[in-house]
């Protein structure tokens, strides 16, 4: 690096927007590390948040140039598809920035040096990729490592996939850390990897080693913190995406979970069937049921201990509230948007949490 | 090849028992090709049948020698760890065949040619591997494609890992074959592939992968056959393999579920814990729950429409009887051993299958 952090802009050309940037938007809310410019042709010149409510302050440019006058010395990729393939109209923009040394951080499950032109421009010009999704070598199978027991995991779990696990997670960390408590992100995915410098994307493993991956974050995680609160994936009704989920459920084997969901989404996202969503409270029931499966029948159940709602699809005051209320009354749980709702949003997912595993 | 079918010899060093040769007593019951040895030095000379009780004429011998001796021209590693590792006391032996022109089949998670000594015997000599796991490149994400309607699937599930899912997936292929139906064999670990020539092992895929890999194999089967046995693997139970087992549940969507139980199986395969296998009509219950939750609230349930178990361990043909009828009571379905009972048995599954879905 030539900075002591990196000066980071992010890739979104053409699909800077909330549904399909969600590793840009996760980054310009909660990276600990400045983020110079959103490259974006067809939104340039603008601000962020003027497309995506995060990131105010960074200039969306149309150009790589641009982003490098502003001091960007790291290109991460900012969006991501269900195939994890290199959008072809990425390339050019990512032999560029190679060329010139810039290094390259990508969340994609396709290798950005597979690619050979790509490569010879990294030869050439010192660029370096960090491909985020990339496992470790040598996981174990899980199950057979416990942690230490003081240590509490909580897991954010979704009605589906991407409907703000990794939010959630980012704002109950926040929210402990706020209240004095030792705390740990545990990242499963390329963007909160992105975020937290660490972690292991449990989608991209040998399936074998899904849960032996979790496992292991969590294992070490324990050491040191109390709490640790780990990013979900996917969904258990998610026909593609369930298999990670629940060897992430069971590898991490959290003592309570949180449920998230999004107030917009009617159908199982990508799926083009048009799946609905199954109701908050059979959802809670799921992901209950499905815990306890790895443990001795009669084991006290890891229990959904809060509801987070994004609401951000809507500015309607009366109809968030009705879906806060509503989603109390059907579950009997606390009920929250961490983010509309702000810090106190996140402090009462994180006591409900405490209250539930001190209390 | 130097014959128009495969001449194979097991490698089994040290490890040809019933706990430990999966692989090996899979192809020496079910292969369609002439498995000519089993290369165990600690039990030369000997049967097969001896040792794991299928095999019954396949001579155990103590070096590759003696197996190219008798003519084979393809060494197929015959047992397989947790970790997927191939062990060292094997190399030599690979590295051996390899050098001699003797092609390798191997179904570990290790790559045989990531060893340099074994690439380089391998260059040497001629000899070939086929690495039965590795997994086909582009696989979708499952969920958006449906197959032939008309096309029944049916999945073997287990109460454990390791429990006979595949060998009552063949039995039922076999009765349904000799019932006249038009029956495909859908292999998802490295021992059935190992035994159809196709397949791939869904434990060894990206674990984003791992439905949409079943789900295309069954599409594609559903072509071909009106009815498509899917060979199971690991159980939902089972803390290091469920997110296999659930991907997998839910890319293959059964129509019908048979359950599969090792009678003297107490407790979790490979868990140093020992977490207890839970009652078959949980399991059961189980299942069905999270075949579910693929489908629209509502839709028709995949049910658990028998239950196959393994009492090859015991001798006593009354605590036999006695557990076959414990689990028709405490089910309320049929219950066979498809090798025990022999062609009774499997029909009689078979016959439990094509009654709830056709009666």
């Amino acid at each position: 690096m030539k900075h002591s952090s990196p000066r980071v802009a992010i890739l979104a050309e053409g699909l800077f927007a909330p549904e399909t940037a969600k590793t840009a938007i996760g980054a310009l809310r909660y990276a600990p590390y400045p983020i110079v410019a959103v490259i974006d042709s067809t939104r340039a010149p603008s601000d962020a948040a003027a497309h995506v409510g995060a990131g105010a302050g960074a200039p969306v440019v149309g150009t790589l140039g641009e982003s490098l006058a502003l001091g960007a010395d790291v290109l991460l990729i900012g969006t991501a598809s269900a195939g994890g393939r290199i959008p072809d109209a990425y390339r050019p923009v990512l032999a560029q920035a190679l060329a010139q040394g810039v290094d390259v951080w990508s969340g994609l499950h396709e290798r950005v040096l597979a690619d050979p032109e790509l490569a010879s421009a990294a030869a050439r010009g010192g660029g370096r990729v960090r491909e985020l999704r990339e496992p470790p070598p040598d996981l174990p199978v899980g199950g057979n490592r416990r942690r230490r027991e003081a240590a509490k995991v909580v897991l954010t779990v979704g009605t589906d996939a991407a409907v703000g696990k990794m939010t959630v997670a980012l704002e109950i960390v926040a929210a402990l850390k706020r209240a004095g408590q030792r705390v740990a992100f545990v990242a499963t995915g390329q963007t909160g990897i992105a975020i937290a410098g660490s972690g292991i994307a449990v989608d991209a493993v040998v399936a074998d080693f899904i849960a032996g991956a979790a496992e292991r974050m969590v294992c070490e995680a324990a050491e040191r913190a109390d709490w640790l609160i780990v990013e979900g994936q996917g969904s258990l009704m998610h026909p593609g995406f369930s298999g990670v989920t629940l060897g992430l459920l069971h590898g991490s084997a959290p003592d309570a979970m949180v449920l998230c969901h999004d107030m917009r989404r009617q159908q199982v996202k990508g799926n083009v069937f048009g799946l609905p969503i199954r109701r908050l409270s059979e959802c809670v029931r799921i992901y209950e049921d499905a815990a306890s499966w790895r443990n001795p029948p009669g084991s006290p159940r890891a229990r959904v201990v809060a509801v987070a709602i994004n609401t951000s699809s809507s500015t309607n005051g009366d109809l968030v509230r009705a879906t806060l209320d509503g989603a109390r009354v059907e579950t009997g749980l606390p009920v929250f948007d961490p983010v509309r709702q702000g810090e106190s949003g996140a402090d009462g997912i994180a006591d409900a949490v405490r209250g539930a595993l001190l209390g």
